[in-house]
């Protein structure tokens, strides 16, 4: 883990939030992208050596439409950046965390992505993400 | 805003979560540290250019055991490094941000620290945070 790629952040409405995180990093998303896979819609905002992730649900079933509906806006998860996501599924899985895929899936903003269980981290979901290199 | 300077995580345990963050990231917190002034003990895992705080409650009525009583244990704020906090507070008051403490106080790790009001932020509990130069 070589630091934190990004905070993920559970919106309702993505065009207001956007307007908003605008005001607070003094410069708009750099980037919006649909995950279909996951039913959400993101923006990410670039802050230094690290991001910001905005996600918005695009159908009731996902789960972040399952998040908002349960906890309300605020922070869903943060991910940590890592140089080789398989070894180190492999060494979290050792050390006893619960690994929710540990088959890394494609992720947003090119990225493979595994996530760790909350009940195994404090209560904090955790994201690992690896670069696709081309 | 240059960087996440750190995300603050409440726990109940802050020796058991010691254990689990140290698992995670595969080295201990490089110090701990009580802020009596905010009832909380604190401990700090180095992350490439972001840290991690756990916070854990030194009295029932602080701030963190009531998060923790409400909410349980989780990702708590996120606290951005700013240059000059002074000036960051009052352009964030032009944008329409509701500030908590307008004049910043000392918070953990040598830092002068202002909230912002999650009501104004998506739910976000976001804290600036500018290092005290010596």
């Amino acid at each position: 883990m070589r630091k934190i790629e990004h905070i993920g952040i559970a919106v309702k409405d993505l065009d207001l939030s956007n307007l908003l995180f605008e005001k607070l990093f003094g410069m708009p998303a750099y980037k919006s992208e649909v995950v279909e896979s996951e039913g959400v819609n993101t923006s990410f905002f670039m802050n230094g050596p690290n991001k910001i992730e905005l996600l918005a649900a695009t159908n009731p079933e996902s789960s972040i439409a399952k998040f908002l509906e349960k906890k309300g806006e605020g922070i869903h998860h943060i991910a940590f950046d890592v140089e080789d996501i398989v070894s180190e599924i492999a060494r979290l899985q050792k050390e006893g965390f619960i690994i929710l895929n540990t088959i890394p899936k494609k992720g947003a903003d090119n990225k493979l992505v595994a996530f760790l269980h909350p009940k195994s981290t404090n209560g904090v979901l955790i994201e690992l993400c690896q670069e696709i290199k081309d």
